[in-house]
């Protein structure tokens, strides 16, 4: 994207941690906006966006930033969307996109669209894409590129206005899929809310214990656990607000969940080695088809041993 | 390790997977033996480590193996140790040291002890290593570095042999630790076999959903269901046996983890918003101790993106 004209006139940020920075940082690579307004309630983050350089302009006051804005994203908790949407809906722009990137995207719809004038597009959206760390210093330009952006257009919605948002994610290096928000829910309820979910349970559980003291279970992390310790350092306001949000999804997942424990439970219990193995079989086959999507580093152990050489210790077996 | 005599005249390698074959490469690397030796049954893997130069002498026959060593390790499957020790037993060398790599060390002395003559030298160990690959040619010389190597000599064991084996792994570049069989089995339930047991559940949980589509849960597993598929690839007849060898310490873990994730359930059920921002805080800072540790990487996403700098994203907060 270097022609002349900008896809956006304004782009508004509203949050600016690992998700809205990140689009900051790749919005002024491409230059996919004529100006970046950076906008949050806390002075702190705001002041280290600025010292960043992250944007054009900076504000605490989110009605401010969304003024004559042809591009509006919610980066921010999605409990915090209902007071933001009424916030901001008396200054949109006619015309205006507005989208986001959390994780929910039901709710989302039940909480932005009441506030809402009609001459607005609402459009949510959903990088697939995040670390673990937060703030404004986590986010890095290419943090979209060969992911997901999922886009949960209500019916009814302006096509054109679909279309440029849809631009706008490919230009950020991500592939843009349509889906409805139930789906969605569904979906991400199965491959992102559990997962953080059973990874804070378990480091949870771990920290309980009386048998095994805190410093063995740190120092002998490397055997398994210090995998889930990742996922389970997360930003805690944000997933708090993802459990409350996708409520009756996350439940129905972890009711599968825990049916299917109960069931491999038993069989450790009677000695069930071939149950056991036909589990454990059927697993190894998924992470091979999420490399070859190009979902994940082909590199064992997440590339942690950058000496190794890629290729290899690719082809083997039990 | 540059002296002119080597630690050990002769080591048997009895396996030559992941474990075996980092120890192949990693004593050449050292010179910590005159010769080496490598057994495995499988003529194919035997073929395999033989290409790739692994040892000096290779032999499908253990007991051929064992003949003459001063160190011999079993780094096989656990359920596979009773067979082997019996096979070898006859033909161990007065004075010579047996030890081993496997993940459970209560069974392992149940299960060797009593095929072993008076004049052996058996110390459990258990190096806290490895990547979920497997077979030779996964196996890499720096795998032990910076790592746990836990042993578990049985009360009466002659310490000169223990002292003697504690260098070895500390020439391989590990730390030392010694622990009685039964801490070790509790210990390692809960930060290795557990993690693996829940891993291997929610692959086969995301792999059975109806609602959402498999080449959905491969798309999106970017948003954290991709870190568990680490895990749920690894060796299938490894984790049948640590599972029904560590079974009432692994029950145990699982009945604490099911009820802490039953209350975590009922939280999300009731919207207790405060008792998971509690349990999804204090995780955060477990995280944090093992990097400090170092036993996991600093760096975001386990340096799943290497052009992030290190460091600068280091510090930042939610």
């Amino acid at each position: 994207m270097s022609s002349s004209k900008p896809l956006f006139e304004r782009v508004a940020l509203i949050g600016i941690g690992l998700i809205g920075s990140s689009l900051a940082r790749v919005i002024r690579r491409e230059g996919l906006a004529g100006e970046i307004v950076i906008s949050t309630r806390s002075s702190q983050t705001l002041d280290r966006a600025r010292a960043l350089g992250l944007g054009d302009r900076y504000t605490s006051d989110a009605a401010d930033a969304v003024r004559d804005a042809d591009l509006i994203i919610l980066s921010i908790p999605v409990g915090a969307y209902a007071p933001v949407a009424a916030t901001i809906s008396p200054h949109l722009a006619k015309g205006a996109i507005l989208t986001d990137a959390g994780s929910t995207k039901g709710s989302v719809i039940s909480d932005v669209t009441p506030h809402l004038p009609r001459h607005v597009n609402f459009i949510p959206g959903h990088p697939i894409a995040g670390t673990e760390q937060s703030g404004p210093d986590a986010g890095f330009d290419s943090l979209f590129e060969n992911r997901w952006c999922i886009l949960t257009p209500v019916p009814g919605t302006d096509e054109v206005a679909v279309k440029k948002l849809a631009r706008f994610w490919t230009a950020c290096g991500s592939t843009v899929e349509m889906m409805d928000a139930a789906h969605h829910d569904r979906v991400l309820a199965i491959v992102s809310h559990l997962p953080h979910i059973i990874a804070y349970n378990i480091v949870g559980t771990a920290d309980d214990l009386e048998s095994v003291s805190k410093s063995e279970v740190i120092k002998y992390s490397a055997s398994g656990f210090r995998d889930f310790t990742r996922l389970a350092a997360s930003d805690p306001v944000m997933w708090r607000d993802v459990c409350l949000a996708n409520r009756d999804a996350i439940l129905e997942m972890l009711g599968r969940f825990s049916e299917d424990l109960a069931a491999l439970q038993r069989s450790i219990r009677w000695s069930d080695g071939d149950a056991l193995f036909d589990l454990f079989t059927r697993t190894r086959a998924i992470r091979r088809s999420i490399i070859e999507a190009g979902q994940e580093v082909d590199a064992p152990d997440f590339g942690r041993h950058p000496e190794i050489a890629k290729g290899e210790s690719a082809k083997n077996e039990g």
